[in-house]
């Protein structure tokens, strides 16, 4: 991944910006935590997206493409740590999460007005803002044309309410007893299609590219992200901790509505099904509960199913790819296949 | 103030095209509880500045300024969702603040996998977050051209990111012992300043104002914003609850570096001085020790001080304004000379 190191070079600069101008000790902390946390890892899957488009329709300004295409990174990490607070997440990418990192640096004042937990959760509240900010940089300081970076801000304002709007269906799902696939979809598809999409349209966009050929991008990555998501969730419960580094248990807790569930719902009958419900319902789940809840999955052959259901967004998104492959550089068309491909096998 | 309807207007514009849109009855609650929240109160200072530099100078896009100026208004009322969490407040202009709001709908679930106060938190998370996007919709959404909307967005980042660092230096200084007058000037000229005067700036933006007279705006909006706060401090702790809506004890508890409190360290001595320091250590102070603290502020006449060092704010504001009166019209600067002086004598 040529790009990658660049990716980050980029982001880096955003920060780096900023902490020239800081004298304060404790803003320099901040800002150098939510530097290294930004730089701790991550695929960078929306700015590549986002260089991909561009790149498959023009590509003539690297450097500018590059400068623009980490707002939805930031906007994605900035959710994160959001989300980290949200589900009490206290470590991401195997190190401490944003708000955990302050919950362990209370300990170095004299004076503690504040409880440990609270510092921590509300240095994380802020420190996604900030990151949400940041990300508007993305679409200010480059040499694009004015009218191309408030189109880019006005994409970045869409990815947000979409994306907050999955979140916001899922957390009210979790509390609701009724479920269906249509409603499940509706949600990944806002949650984690969104910000993918608008990744890539942001490139196109950038590359001035015809409407026609933006809604063919367009399909290909809502479904692409409905597609990482399904995957996810099944390796949110069947992965091997050790190769994803998430806990396999969290979900089934949560009583998230996954593919998972959803599936098992439908094909669970009688007692299985009531039971499958009255273990799900229970807000603290032992670790036999969870247990029990995995091999009612596994009775209800869940894993199978759900690949079933991926791989039709997987064959939509080969559709739309397949309408884009005559317009675009091969490079490119290799790239989006390659990237379908890793996305629908991924074992972590 | 004409301009008040004017102004919630726009504001109710922003979210009935969102809610236009949306089907689902969780989504549909949470940003019908936004707009309430947003349209419960305040005094739009921000917006009314916007318009007053605009009209100052030129005024000839009446129902443009009026659609730009809520940006930050937006900005003001996320920032004060969050904080509202940070500060466990639950009340906000005599309602449930936005995080409490949904603690109270979480009763509306069947099934509680979450518990109520996570359930709040969470949802005024994102309450916050949705509204510095929707903010952005101010800039994107008018006739005024692409580059004065870049600008706008770029004055937009810059004012959160000020206000953040305003109020990570106060988090910070309430841990900490030490404490001088120049940092907490600092502290409140960008918790507080910033906004108002990024506000002002991009109604002078958007009427194309020179370079120097932006400057001028900039010193009065910067020194009405500390005015603004050292009357804040004093009503926070010496105002009238039914005046103010706010109780009298939770800067004192808090332990917040208030105007009053360095104040009172600056002319305290000997027992009295250690005395109020070991009160203010305390992270869980009675009611008795808030009443030693309010005495000890008493009897070093610090409403008094304060009100002197408020009155250096006062002055270099007007000063500012001295040197616009010749080149702005007269109803605006009627307007910016009684702003001042309703800031620096109001009791609510």
């Amino acid at each position: 991944m040529k790009y990658l190191p660049k990716i980050n070079h980029e982001i880096q600069l955003i920060f780096d910006k900023k902490l020239e101008k800081i004298n304060n000790s404790f803003l320099k902390d901040y800002y150098s935590e939510l530097k290294d946390y930004f730089l701790s890892g991550g695929k960078r899957i929306r700015p590549l997206m986002c260089i991909a488009a561009y790149n498959a329709f023009s590509g003539e300004k690297e450097d500018q493409i590059l400068k623009a295409c980490v707002g939805t990174e930031f906007l994605h990490n900035a959710s994160l740590v959001h989300d980290d607070i949200i589900d009490k997440d206290d470590f991401r990418r195997g190190k401490p999460s944003f708000h955990y990192r302050f919950r362990l640096y209370h300990d170095n004042y004299k004076l503690k007005k504040m409880v440990a937990a609270d510092f921590g959760n509300n240095l994380g509240i802020l420190g996604g803002d900030s990151s949400f900010f940041f990300g508007l940089e993305a679409y200010l300081n480059n040499e694009f044309n004015d009218a191309s970076n408030i189109r880019g801000v006005q994409l970045y304002e869409q990815a947000y309410h979409e994306v907050c709007d999955g979140v916001l269906i899922e957390i009210d799902m979790v509390n609701r007893q009724e479920l269906s696939i249509s409603d499940y979809i509706e949600m990944i598809s806002l949650k984690t299609g969104a910000l993918i999409e608008k990744s890539t349209i942001i490139g196109a966009n950038y590359a001035n590219v015809e409407e026609k050929y933006q809604k063919l991008l367009s399909t290909y990555a809502i479904n692409l992200g409905i597609l990482f998501q399904i995957i996810d969730d099944i390796l949110g419960t069947f992965g091997d901790e050790k190769v994803t580094g998430k806990p396999t248990d969290g979900d089934i807790r949560e009583g998230k509505k996954t593919a998972l569930l959803i599936e098992a719902r439908n094909k669970l009958k009688g007692a299985e099904l009531a039971r499958l419900n009255e273990l799900i319902k229970n807000p603290s789940m032992t670790d036999n509960d969870v247990e029990e809840v995995r091999d009612l999955f596994q009775s209800a052959d869940v894993i199978n199913s759900s690949k079933q259901l991926a791989l039709k967004y997987y064959e939509e998104a080969t559709e739309a790819l397949n309408g884009l492959k005559p317009v675009i550089k091969e490079a490119e068309s290799e790239f989006f296949e390659d990237l379908l491909n890793f996305v629908y096998e991924r074992k972590f």
